[in-house]
Order: C-alpha cells, then sequence, then structure tokens
C-alpha cells in the first residue's frame, strides 16, 4: 500500500487522513544483507535494481542471475557467474553502503568515496520551452499518492517529447529515482531519457541521473551547489524550480 | 557560507541565482571514518554531536573527551577514558553507520536494527492553539537561508512559549535536526524543548527527537506511518502540516 488511513486530530474534531506509507525495506545480496531503505513498499525489485546500479555494485540487469522478494520486506538479489569485478564492488559496498528513506550516499566513508564511478557517457536529451512548461501539470496529475497524502516524492523518466514514460512514488526522494531507474533496466536500457522529480536536485539524485547515463535531470525544488558542479563537470543539463511559466537552467 | 551565487538562465537570460552549499562532512571518531553526511557547511560540531548522539555511540556531553574540526570538512571526535560501553555501540556502528544529505538511518544492515535504544524518557511539552498558529511565520522569518535559496530544510528546539531558542538550516532535513540537537548538548542538555522542522516527519527525524528524549514533534510537511506508529508507542506527540489556521495531530 501506498498509503494508510490514520486518525489526525484538528481543531478537537477527529477524522480520517491519508499517510505515506513508510517501511524497512532490506536489500541483500546472495542472502547478506547490504542496506536497508524506508520506503513506500510496491516496485521494490526496481528499487532493489536501481539501488544496485545506482552504488556501483552492477551496471545492467544481465549482471544479476536473480532478483526476488523473499521474505515481507526482503529483497534478495543473486550476482551473475563470472562478476568478479562487481564482486570487488559489492565486497566495498558491503564495508559502508546502506541507505534511509532520503538518502543515497549512505556509507562512505571517506570523501572521496562519494563518487560512483559511472560505466558510460551521459546522453542529453533536449526538452524546449513548450514541452517543459507542460511537465508541472503532467508530474501533479500522475502523483495520486501526494494528492491523498502530501507526503510522497515523485520521480519520472520523459521522452523528447515530454511524456512521463514512468512515475513512482516514494517517501525517500532517493528512492523513487531508484524505482525509475529500476524499471528502465527491466524495460528500456538502452534508451535515452530525461529524470524529472517532485523534489530537489542534491548531488545524490544528479549522481544517480549520471551513473544511469542520463544527462538531463529536471527538479521541481532547488538544486544545491555540489549538484550544479557535478553536472557541469560530467557535461549534463541540470534545470531546477520547474514551473508552468519557466524554469532555471544552471550552467 | 550557506550559501553561493551561481548563474542560472531563464528564458535564455542569464542572472545570479543564491544556491544552498552542499559539501560532504566526514565525522571521525578517534581518528577512524565513521560516516560521511553530505551537509550545508556551519555549526559543523554540532552537526557531529546530534549526529553521534541521535545513532546511540554517545548519551551525552561527557561521553566525549574532545570533538574539533580536524581538516576543511572534517570532524574528529575522542571518546571519554573508560566508555565501553560506547565502544562497543561504535563498533557496531562503524560497521554500518553513515550518513548523507537526506538520511539518518544509514547502515543498519536489519530490520530490526533501525531502532536506537532511548537512553531516557521522552518529554513532552504541551503546545496550544495560540503558540502553535504563531510558529509557521516565526519560522519562516528564522528560515533566511530558505529565502535566499528555496534550497534549505530547518529545524528549532521550541520552548512551552512557542520562542524559537535555537534554529538551524540545511539541505539535509536529518543534519538540520542533528544541529539544533547538538547545540542542546552543549547549551541546554537537560532542558525539554518541542522540535520544529520545516520538511516532513518521516520516522528518522522522530527517532531523533525520541532519543534525545523530546517528546513533541512539529513539522510543517506530512508525517508518515513509521513515524505516527513510533510516536504513538513511544508515548510521544506529533503533530503534522502545521498552518498559521491549524495543524494534524496525529493519535
Amino acid at each position: 500500500m501506498t498509503w494508510e488511513t490514520r486518525v489526525v486530530v484538528r481543531e478537537g474534531v477527529p477524522s480520517p487522513d491519508e499517510v505515506a506509507v513508510e517501511e524497512p525495506l532490506e536489500i541483500r545480496v546472495e542472502g547478506r544483507a547490504l542496506a536497508v531503505t524506508l520506503r513506500t513498499p510496491g516496485h521494490d525489485e526496481e528499487l532493489a535494481l536501481g539501488f544496485l546500479a545506482s552504488e556501483g555494485v552492477i551496471e545492467d540487469r544481465t549482471d544479476l542471475a536473480g532478483l526476488a522478494s523473499v521474505a515481507a520486506n526482503v529483497v534478495d538479489c543473486r550476482l551473475a557467474a563470472g562478476v568478479e569485478a562487481h564482486r570487488a564492488r559489492l565486497q566495498r559496498a558491503e564495508r559502508a553502503v546502506v541507505a534511509s528513506s532520503a538518502c543515497g550516499l549512505c556509507g562512505k566513508t571517506s570523501l572521496e568515496a562519494v563518487r560512483v564511478r559511472a560505466p558510460g557517457p551521459a546522453v542529453c536529451v533536449p526538452l524546449d520551452h513548450t514541452v517543459l512548461s507542460a511537465l508541472p501539470a503532467r508530474l501533479a496529475a500522475a502523483q495520486e499518492g501526494f494528492r491523498r497524502t502530501g507526503g510522497l516524492h515523485g520521480a519520472a523518466l520523459l521522452d523528447g517529447s515530454g511524456s512521463l514514460v514512468v512515475v513512482r512514488e516514494d517517501v525517500g526522494r532517493h528512492n523513487a529515482v531508484d524505482k525509475v531507474l529500476g524499471w528502465r533496466m527491466n524495460h528500456a536500457a538502452d534508451v535515452a531519457f530525461a529524470l524529472l522529480v517532485s523534489s530537489r536536485a542534491g548531488f545524490e539524485i544528479v549522481q544517480k541521473a549520471r551513473v544511469a547515463g542520463l544527462g538531463t535531470v529536471v527538479a521541481v525544488g532547488a538544486a544545491s551547489t555540489l549538484a550544479v558542479d557535478l553536472a557541469r563537470e560530467e557535461g549534463m543539463e541540470l534545470l531546477g524550480f520547474l514551473r508552468a511559466d519557466g524554469v532555471n537552467r544552471y550552467v
């Protein structure tokens, strides 16, 4: 469930209220816990897939022999035989990588380690003014969970015409992004998309896009300095404060 | 610096824009990296102090022999001699605890481990209707960084009259909370306050308050199911969607 009904009291009057669901998901690799992320249930395999790729444990779907929910709130994945490079990365990740409701950079115990190596180039998807101005209404229409709860972030993959190819919602910004990136790995791994987020674009959001090879990131919220710097270094397009009447392009 | 001026292009026109600063802070314990959090520089020692307490590594200021910035973006702390219980906790934490721009639960590699034990009871600070209705304007007035950048979360400690005793801003929600909790450990460790956040109240925000012994949490944004459940189990007061004309009390 994406939301549950709870009781809130407002000026002394109790009433039902739809509240965003937050539960821990344990992501295991070959039976060993790698991370626990506080997420909104649903699309857990996509979340795990996107997370493993964002963290550099795998590069694509073929690096996995299997990925499945093995218990309530537990996803386990098996690496393909012979993926020794990834096993080495996994060992490094196991020492430290983790996740929570609102993070995607966990467990890096040195300043350099916040950077994850991207396996390929970043491809930009140009979005013209007309396309951009239509996006806020499209995203809002697709965020049913946010309309009901006010407590969910949204992420979407866009094609060049501004169609929302896939939309996911989550209590964690980075989880919503991992879910759409995981969907892409399953369904459209070689297709260039732009990443749209309902939230702010911090470093870890831009880095997730970069690792996935997505060169265009559009945020409804603000960008941070580290996100702007990363986008510039990597030749990415970063847009923030998306509104129907305009958007900021960080240069 | 809390913000830096960057260039944004809007409808083809470049202009200066104030962008929230995000930089990694490495938190070391006795020279060993425990976590890297993506934070807004400033009040780094408070952030480290609040983080160490929130994660259960220390209980109070006396558990530390020292805490200081030792290099750019690096804080190191030394544990007081004889704090063997905390050393054991630290070893556990070192295996996993980490942090990022938007998380406070990192590194727990089992579902049970998302819970941190609180060393004492939680004390509620009743806030009446008049006090609550004044808070949005007070918090907004105190959030200079948010006004300038649109990209910073705020956290504050309130007394029973609704005065904002301390306010901190950060690109990470949990960092802003750790900063005010660290300030309290330095200046008013035994004083009961309510915690006010400009953001949503997820599990990790409510847990940070609980571990610090603060029983009242007020959020401008939504609460999650796990946050509501934790607050109920712990006898805390959790309020969300704070506005001048009302607030939701989760029961």
